[in-house]
């Protein structure tokens, strides 16, 4: 668990951390997508203890990331689901493995791959700028402060560095 | 800290997580990228504890994310910085940026936004495959057994259940 809340951050970063709870939430949000929704099959799949599974899955239900569904009445037993909001975390997700494939890899390599099955190619997520789809790099990007950027805990110092964007004479935004 | 260890997990997104080695640390890699990088000025942006930081420093440095330079010597004083490995974190970290914005934004607005210095605009990240160049949406994406899929904790129940890739005669990867 968190023990420091990060829920009153001025900081999208930060408050979409807090919504995602931990590490172990986005394996089991990773299981999920990958059709493995049944509690028992969490527990085995990823060696988590059953009572850090439940808080984890109410967490991720309470933030609106994770749905259950009944699938059995006698006993009741559910399976696990992503929301809209889980869903369209999953690209992010395959970044971070990506990222883990190049610098943290087991050592026989990957244990997952992932096919675009709109193009039916097994592929590395690629992160490029929705303006002119060029690959994002950090030495590409600089911050600039956004509509929100009032000094508080998580922007105090980037609230000061940072300038607003303007629209520039060229039709840039600098 | 992390009280279960990932790195002993066949799975790179565990690996990877138990690299960066939590949710401060995010927060730490996206400040060094915007250039806060001397320990006073991170304690300040972030609300974090010096011990805590020390810690986090500490261990990102460990772990091949963090380097520091010595900018002073009476007294001796660092600045931190990105290595290669956490530079290449930093798209990622902007896609869960993005979903923090989408999902959790605070109520003025982001605090930060980002431009794309090859085209001077302001951007979203968007995650597309290295092969079609076409947009990565969870339900395009299917999973399937890598090289290093053997059982073990982290994809115990995936190595099961994922087949490996075969070259099909249409050339897809399925």
């Amino acid at each position: 668990m968190q023990k420091h809340s990060f829920a009153d951050m001025q900081c999208s970063l930060a408050r979409g951390l807090e919504l995602i709870g931990e590490w172990w939430s986005l394996l089991i949000i990773r299981d999920l997508f990958l059709d493995v929704r049944r509690f028992d099959e969490l527990v085995e799949d990823l060696g988590i203890s059953r009572n850090l599974l439940a808080r984890r899955l109410k967490g991720l239900m309470t933030s609106g990331i994770v749905e259950r569904r009944a699938y059995q009445k006698r006993p009741l037993r559910y399976t696990y689901h992503l929301s809209e909001a889980g869903t369209d975390l999953i690209p992010a997700v395959l970044a971070l493995t990506a990222w883990g494939d190049r610098w943290a890899a087991p050592k026989k390599g990957s244990a997952i791959e992932f096919i675009h099955n709109t193009c039916g190619h097994r592929f590395e997520p690629r992160i490029v700028c929705s303006t002119c789809d060029q690959p994002i790099r950090a030495d590409d990007v600089q911050g600039a402060a956004g509509p929100g950027g009032a000094a508080a805990p998580g922007t105090m110092v980037l609230a000061r560095k940072l300038r607003p964007t303007t629209q520039s004479k060229r039709g840039r935004d600098i």
